[in-house]
């Protein structure tokens, strides 16, 4: 089958989106039905006489939004999307960027310091824009400003969520007003605060392995946390019915620590156990949205049409830096006066001079900027670091390596602390597996996965530390 | 009298500080006792071959810092310094201060802003140290300064937490180490994580009135909040034990609202309460301790030799500002390992650059004079308005006039609803006690009470405002 996709040349959409929009829209309106067979990459190159980096490109972002999926030897084949909503057209797409979990903050302080540290906690601070931040801190403390230092919103200043909610709009897809949106010091507040909103007699599903943090804020809160398996695609939702959970929380963009993206029909399966009772809600952390190494980003779960069921929570963290303690989260509309009933009296826990300087980096064009940049940084970083593991190829499955900034390896045999031991006796530190898994330790006994983060290396320290590896696992 | 200040030309240290500091020793010292009349800054500048402008800068600041007063047609005159003390590391006592509750910020919004507002929850921020704040901002951000932008310390800096304890053992008396502070953006945050350490199954015993806010927080972390009735001297012990708290929250320095400053014998009683049963706990909420107006502050609570029953609270807010967002608790030490268990994996809610402003402004010295200048402004409006409604002595009660930025009005019969019509009609707006009381809504009912702040108005502003409330209320 050839696909007749009318490309413009010259003009400002490059060729890959034109393909992803074209097929998109095929298998949208049904003209290309589930299960059918899409040309090889190759073939639909020579076909429309592209080079094929561009129809790989075109598929890859089809494949990462779970439009189509690749079958080993076989092929790529159309996926069942039936009643997909789209987001809106014509809105700004910023580059997608992913943001760490910071798992290290646990990991890390277990054992000491390697010499070469693969955190998946880390980011690149050497591109930090420190005279842009000081030039704007100074700005905002001028003499005889006092409205910067008087108690402000409660819910964060209006002028930042509004920045947010064009931000979200843009750049994720996510529908919502300035109203819908509470800005507060971290995610974990901002769970906490949404306990008090949600009630603490949630009975909340986790995937297995999960963002260990959140798990302890959420059963700390008083929560019951039930561990929900997952395959390849993320949460299973036929086990979510079966666990009697009324709250789903889920990373569609990129689960942490897996790395998997859920592909369109998951995030539609979830979205109607939402929808078939009162009182369901998914909790949507879109954690590390902002960095992706392949085609456009993922939009947001929110962004499918039916905010009324999803919270969403994004951070700062990772885009700017963890210590400035900014994150958000985006309520539906109708849990807006149950947060102003239930917890509206708590004072903003984000200093009125910090949220006006992230105020004027967003609104003055920085903040993209600064992404554009940052992802550049870490493909590079990213890329350098596939490249020098490829000689371990042989013995281990790579994974994860689409998004984010950091990846997992699998070892055929070799269980994760002899791969742990290992790295360190090379001088590498590796982060396992096993510690991000909640509910029964049985399950995590068996990990033969380590993770590595490589956002806070320099490009040399990640060529030494690969090698490092390379010689430490080689002979496994 | 000649002062024979030993000047360094050419060093670092200007001249006028020199002077300042060379005054500022001799009172402290003894050397200059109060009353004694100081040479003109004319001729201090001709004695010591300086400019005018130069000593009249030192005089300044000692005015500023209330260690001198300037007397009409006769001159400069060493006060009285018993209360001001000087805090160093590891000695010193601070002037008291008081930190308002803010109020305001629930009472101020029911109701449109009058021309004169005495809000009981601002605070004069004319006085903000910009300058420093800017300086010391710009110096934290310098190029390269990661350890910035990291994720730091979840209980706080290690160093800002040292500076904390020095200041609370020299000004407060508070005994601790670093290890039982922790730093968290707000007291309502620390309220929360407090929660999360005591368990949510407390039974907390409260004034009635009391702090609004506080109650609302430990009552929506799931705690059941019981009023218990105060009398003069604070909460009434006798109906502590009978209400069957484990856990008593109170503001022994400064009570608000009613501006009571607890007796020591009912601070014993309390301590006694607590240490009867093996699990109860005192939460002494210290937000005004740095403003008083007589004699020497209070110690805390928690330094009366039973810290392992203490919970201590206090925050920057009010002398320094609500917006920067800094609050620390010290716990006893038995809760420390409790902490690390059930709430230490919560990262900080305060910027590390935040954090790092804050240690340098208390290092440095800044924070010292910072608290003595807003000392002498507080005062000093504090003075006036207390005279300007002397016309009103008749037909009212003042109390809570000791400390604070507030005080409290009584009338004879009057329903505090009327004394509020009246004071709107004639262009003041005060606030109403009922609005603080807990528990049995009769209770509040007949308030005869309304209070007053003044601290974010102007002298002026004080003044014309205390003439209307005279001229509505003197038919009463």
């Amino acid at each position: 089958m050839d696909l007749m996709v009318p490309l413009q040349t010259g003009g400002e959409t490059p060729l890959y989106e034109q393909i992803y929009e074209y097929i998109k829209k095929e298998i949208r309106s049904g003209g290309l039905r589930a299960a059918v067979r899409l040309p090889s990459t190759r073939r639909l190159a020579e076909h429309l006489k592209v080079s094929r980096s561009t129809t790989q490109l075109a598929y890859d972002q089809l494949l990462a939004e779970g439009y189509i999926e690749a079958v080993p030897c076989r092929g790529y084949f159309v996926c069942e999307t039936e009643g997909l909503l789209e987001i809106s057209p014509g809105m700004g797409i910023l580059p997608g960027t992913e943001k760490e979990k910071r798992p290290e903050r646990e990991l890390s302080r277990t054992g000491e310091k390697a010499a070469m540290d693969f955190s998946p906690g880390g980011i690149d601070l050497d591109s930090f824009p420190y005279g842009i931040w000081r030039k704007i801190s100074k700005d905002t403390l001028v003499d005889g400003n006092r409205a910067m230092l008087l108690a402000g919103d409660r819910q964060g200043e209006l002028s930042l969520r509004e920045a947010v909610r064009d931000y979200l709009h843009a750049a994720r897809g996510v529908s919502c007003t300035a109203e819908q949106i509470v800005i507060g010091a971290g995610n974990e507040y901002l769970l906490m605060l949404l306990m008090g909103v949600l009630g603490r007699s949630r009975k909340i599903a986790m995937e297995s392995p999960t963002y260990k943090q959140a798990y302890r804020v959420l059963a700390g809160q008083g929560a019951e946390v039930v561990p929900v398996e997952m395959d390849g695609r993320g949460m299973k939702t036929d086990d979510l019915e079966r666990s009697g959970a009324d709250t789903a929380y889920v990373m569609p963009s990129h689960q942490f620590p897996t790395g998997i993206v859920m592909p369109v029909r998951r995030r539609q399966e979830l979205l109607k156990w939402a929808c078939e009772k009162e009182g369901r809600f998914l909790i949507e952390d879109d954690y590390d949205s902002e960095f992706r190494y392949k085609g456009k980003p993922v939009p947001a779960l929110q962004g499918m049409g039916r905010e009324d069921k999803v919270i969403y929570l994004g951070t700062f963290s990772q885009s700017i830096a963890a210590a400035i303690r900014i994150s958000y989260m985006v309520l539906p509309p109708s849990l807006v006066p149950v947060y102003r009933e239930q917890a509206g009296f708590y004072a903003s826990t984000v200093s009125r001079i910090d949220q006006n300087i992230l105020y004027q980096f967003l609104v003055k064009g920085h903040f993209e900027r600064h992404l554009n940049r940052m992802r550049a940084v870490y493909r590079e970083k990213h890329d350098s670091l596939l490249t020098a593991l490829r000689p371990l190829e042989r013995d281990f499955l790579v994974s994860g390596e689409y998004a984010g900034l950091h990846l997992l390896l699998t070892h055929r045999r070799a269980p994760e602390r002899e791969l742990i031991r290992l790295a360190g006796e090379a001088g590498a530190k590796v982060y396992g597996l096993s510690s991000c898994f909640i509910g029964d330790p049985e399950k995590a006994s068996g990990s033969r996965t380590v993770l590595l983060g490589y956002a806070s290396l320099t490009k040399d320290e990640i060529l030494q530390g690969a090698d490092r590896l390379v010689r430490a696992w080689n002979g496994l």
